[in-house]
């Protein structure tokens, strides 16, 4: 039996989840490449391994033509926007996922974003490393309203931190309102429109799909007040990069905080928009969660190769979204 | 009447506080020459006003010599480090300060600076506008220790804040331990050599005295953690800046963010250091915040110039804390 592992870095931290390999007698094989692999490395490689323990590189049909032996794709992390679920359900491919794992740290780290945006600490330590000393003013969260787009695991996490630095308005959307947020938090549950026209700070927690793709583009960065914030650890593509960086190139916003990008490592455009801060795809990347995502992706793996039941297949809703196009 | 403002910004994002001035009939004249004065600037200024809406400038024996209407000083803000009390006293010049409302502002910014150091956004953001792509690896507050030196208005809100994050282990240092605060969370009141020794990330909120001037310095710093992070959002020279600035450059710590320095505006060693967070005296710079403490600061004028009783006069403590030596 042969894993290769696509995702990096993995078992730095903590070996854990190569122990779990080596003492199954499971063969394995970490991403030489060292960074995200482009479709056809990725085919290249994949010809006589049984599963893929991956990142978010593309898994497509031509790479899984190339998969031989491919019997299981194991996901490190909750998006499935780079794997064709609907060619791996044909070619009766199983695909896990460990959606639990990554919440606590993207929730934590949109947190100091949005603390940081609010402060031009960014702006204000470039300048200060630069021996310009100019004292900016700033919001507090109580202060201004919060827009979340997508109440998930990682959006309903943010509310709870949120609260703790008082009451801001809190705007939100996601395909059906969640009763519960209501109950235990005073929001308000309205159009994305409302939340581009209306929010100081936008913060979007939704998946990659059809729906999606450029959710916020030229038409939707227009509507933002001139001086809201936005924040991005979703996605790559669910904010179109180009139309955000000509939106700030202009002097839109006040600011913003980019995550994750449509093709990763990035090298783009917004890189000379200094009020634009910028993250390499960092959302679950702590010891804990890091640790805890490769453990559970890896233990799926075994449980596989061994026979046990699945605990991380993702459920048939995900096939579903990606039937309307992805 | 006459009012010599030295603080700035003052009524800029809301002229109220000059309309108070104007309201009561009092001249006042705005620092004219746009940053934190030094001691002679203040002493040739202050010739014939009869109180000082102040900064932090440093309001001397001398200055005090030179105002000889000088009758009263009303601090914007908390610190009283500025001004030497007890020649206040003897000259019969009445002190007020606003001891509130800062502390909402602070403490924000304080954790957006931990949780911005914890993921180092701002070396990967840094980094990213160079092209460069490291995932760096980050920690999660709950899974790390916070030591919190100081526990009044911004320390003990800091702990409240931290606490919707999780339950990080929490060490505690203050003159006196506050039981109320051990009710509200787990917490072990240690010392401030357990804090240098133990904490992961330590945060430092006491005002600038004897007692607290050079507090972490060489001896302290080499006592922290190799990966240790350290925010001085309080006062300058609390943290001795070239013994940090020495400790960071041969690789000690993780990180830092300084937001106060012995001389303002900074413009010393720390800016080499990328991987210190440097930021420009914004601890109270919200609009809120900053608007609060300058109503409070104008009002508490007006009140004294009308023969009002003063609702801001800083408390005996304050003079003894002097009188045992700053």
């Amino acid at each position: 039996m042969k894993a290769l592992i696509t995702t990096i870095p993995f078992g730095d931290k903590n070996r854990l989840p190569l122990e779990l390999l080596e003492g199954a007698g499971i063969e394995y094989l970490i991403n030489p490449i060292g960074r995200k692999l482009v479709e056809h490395e990725l085919a290249e490689m994949v010809a006589d391994f049984d599963v893929i323990i991956a990142g978010t590189e593309p898994i497509t049909d031509k790479v899984m033509e190339r998969g031989k032996n491919l019997k299981m794709i194991s996901r490190v992390g909750i998006g499935l926007d780079s794997v064709d679920l609907l060619a791996a359900e044909q070619r009766g491919i199983k695909v896990s996922y460990t959606p639990d794992a990554p919440a606590p740290a993207v929730a934590e780290l949109t947190m100091g974003l949005m603390l940081t945006l609010l402060r031009s600490v960014h702006v204000s330590s470039m300048q200060m490393h630069d021996g310009h000393w100019h004292r900016y003013f700033g919001r507090r969260i109580p202060e201004v309203t919060i827009g979340v787009i997508g109440l998930g695991r990682i959006g309903s996490r943010i509310l709870n931190r949120i609260r703790s630095f008082g009451t801001p308005r809190l705007l939100l959307n996601d395909l059906l309102p969640d009763k519960e947020i209501g109950r235990q938090h005073k929001v308000e549950w309205v159009t994305k429109e409302t939340i581009y026209q209306k929010a100081d700070v936008i913060t979007v927690h939704v998946p990659l799909t059809g729906q999606t793709k450029n959710m916020i583009r030229k038409e939707q960065l227009e509507m933002m007040k001139p001086d809201a914030i936005i924040i991005n650890t979703a996605r790559g593509g669910i904010i179109n990069e180009q139309d955000l960086y000509e939106a700030m190139k202009r002097g839109h916003l006040a600011g913003a905080a980019i995550d994750v990008f449509e093709n990763e490592p990035y090298s783009g455009q917004l890189r000379e928009i200094a009020r634009c801060i910028l993250t390499a795809h960092m959302g679950s990347m702590t010891i804990d969660c890091r640790t805890r995502m490769e453990i559970e992706a890896t233990e799926e793996v075994v449980r596989f190769l061994t026979g046990k039941p699945l605990q991380g297949l993702i459920p048939e809703e995900e096939y579903n979204v990606q039937r309307e196009g992805l």
